[in-house]
């Protein structure tokens, strides 16, 4: 620390992740506000401008972490779970009315389907798309859909089927809804979509690169845990095969080898080709949607964090996507639970240092017992040393 | 890190304490050396200017620390333990034959009479004076000497006496050896004593604050870890006040209450007002004697660590010496088995951050068996963050 910057306040930026199993995002980023506070106090700076910046990764807990930074409530609508079921959702929309945002599982969870016995092929899409027609009848021009943790393989034509889409035999007779209809497809009827269904912006936060069909696709790897047993997985893939063939010989896109396009329960293959979807790492989405990159312009550090620093956080999840975002020349710092990457995979994620709340042996259960403290005394010490090298 | 510095090589010091069970301050050195050159080379850095100086507390193990740094090797001499027995000791002297060292344990060690019945009244440092006179022989001009682990409660008598002092009772016969004497002696004959004894400069690397006498004076504190009994306390007790009594009609100087006193069997007590020896705390000693601060004059960051960054810590021991003897505006970094102080009073001891090396749930076993893997990579994270922030 010289005289030069000795009392310039601290322009700061904190945007972590929940701690899994002891802190909300929320209550890391008071954490770590109150250990900047504390370093700052100790070496008779200023007090920092801290932005706090709670972040999710488009995971459970995102819709309520987002609305919770854009100032607003989520509001509750009528709509139905993954069997049809009559159910209450939350959905929310940012202040100005620009941007609408849905967390899937709200209506299509597995979650909430759990009480009866498994459909896995009646299970589909459709709640999520009454949701989604909510938004468009209240003129979003974007619509943000968090896609994890649902109980449906259907491709998404459940969510296209609220909107008015219709997925007909070759009958003209709509098939059966969810997975289960999807191989008796001949015709997508797209007359009767909602007017505005195809120019807002849509983008699907997806955290897996799982292609629709095959070994590695939806039904085979997600369908055991939505109750499909093995020849449930062989009708699904082979239902989900047919849909893209389908979708292919309408728009020319073939969404059969596409990494992601097996994300929740194959989604992506009618929202991509039809409703021109993009497809998002989640920490993205949510880093975008609460303005993180304009919040992070002007700061001197940035601070993030989340339960455990590990080769899984290299695939986007919130810390390396914040460190990816900040200006150049702005130091991101990770204060985690566990620190599992080496100092030089870190510095290769763009992160520039990452400490474990850890301060010496220790349990888990020790670790989450005290982890607001642990957060705040790590970040102390981490911005302190950041302090005295300016 | 901007345009400005980003080119320029880190200097950069090194002087960590051991890491009690695990690593060597040698080796604790070379880890965080590692880690220092892995994050300046995933920066793109030149490769840091890194000066090695493995510190010690003045305890066990310190003859060996300074003698690494100063570049030579101990030299050995017949000389004799606390019981009087012959053993060999060694000593070192600085490659310029200015300063001489002596670790008083190497003769008048409590190890070196665990064969032996416990003698408490017998136990003396004349072996120890032994040494000092080889030196004095030996032309240096300033003797440190480490005085813990002793197994004496001779107050110094017998040092003095290896250099040549008499200790005599009312009818002018030499009292015995140890603190069985001391109640006896009615005159300090300092005729025949060394004539360089009274011209070089002594310093006592002393830990400890307890006074010469009483409850929490040398017998009674540190007594019974000598085989004392609590009859053979009072009685040791007494020798001590008398002997203070002695030197303070002689000297005019009052050990009574002296803060230290107490230390190595009351070794002070003597050394103190008759050769007008200085008490420094043993990290500082050892910081001296290495010539740290000259080291350090033009770092821009100093590592240092030890095992357990504690309460403890603030009191003397090497990190926080380290810290003291920092230029101004350079930050002193801690890397630590366990950091058990919290940020404030990090702070407060001069310490810029403190880091622990556990990367999240750990036993001590884990930390132990990993530690020097884990130093390098915990000084990887705190010098990126470093270098980040200039």
């Amino acid at each position: 620390m010289n005289g030069r910057t000795a009392l310039k306040p601290l322009t700061l930026v904190i945007a972590p992740d929940s701690f899994k199993g002891s802190l909300s995002a929320a209550d890391a980023a008071d954490a770590m506000a109150a250990g900047t506070r504390g370093a700052c106090l100790a070496l008779g700076l200023p007090e920092a401008r801290i932005t706090l910046c709670p972040m999710a990764d488009g995971g459970e807990g995102t819709l309520d972490a987002i609305a919770a930074v854009w100032g607003v409530t989520p509001r509750t609508m009528l709509t139905v779970d993954a069997l049809g079921r009559s159910r209450r959702a939350r959905y929310a929309t940012s202040a100005d009315g620009r941007i609408g945002l849905i967390e899937a599982a709200e209506s299509n969870g597995l979650p909430l389907v759990a009480d009866a016995v498994p459909k896995p092929h009646r299970a589909d899409t459709f709640g999520v798309g009454l949701l989604a027609r909510e938004l468009l009848d209240q003129n979003v021009a974007e619509i943000l859909v968090c896609v994890g943790g649902s109980a449906s393989t259907d491709g998404g034509t459940g969510l296209l089927a609220g909107l008015g889409a219709r997925f007909l035999d070759a009958a003209g007779t709509p098939v059966a809804p969810g997975g289960a209809g999807l191989a008796r497809i001949a015709l997508i009827d797209l007359s009767e979509l909602h007017p505005r269904a195809r120019t807002v912006r849509w983008r699907l936060a997806v955290d897996v690169n799982n292609p629709l069909c095959g070994p590695t696709g939806a039904a085979a790897v997600f369908g055991p845990q939505k109750g499909a047993q093995p020849r449930d997985i062989a009708e699904l893939d082979a239902g989900l095969a047919h849909l893209a063939a389908i979708v292919l010989d309408m728009t020319g896109e073939d969404m059969t080898d596409r990494p992601g396009a097996g994300a929740a329960g194959g989604m992506p293959a009618t929202l991509v080709p039809l409703l021109r979807a993009e497809l998002v790492p989640g920490s993205t989405l949510v880093a975008d949607a609460v303005g993180l990159p304009h919040k992070m312009a002007n700061a001197d550090l940035v601070l993030t964090g989340e339960g455990s620093f590990d080769s899984q956080s290299l695939g986007g999840k919130v810390a390396v996507a914040v460190a990816r975002l900040a200006p150049a020349g702005c130091p991101v710092v990770v204060i985690a639970g566990r620190v599992a990457l080496s100092a030089a995979d870190t510095a290769a994620s763009g992160v520039a240092a990452a400490f474990s709340i850890a301060g010496g042996p220790a349990t888990l259960d020790d670790l989450q017992q005290n982890a607001a403290a642990r957060v705040r005394e790590t970040t102390a010490h981490a911005v302190a040393l950041f302090l005295h090298s300016r």
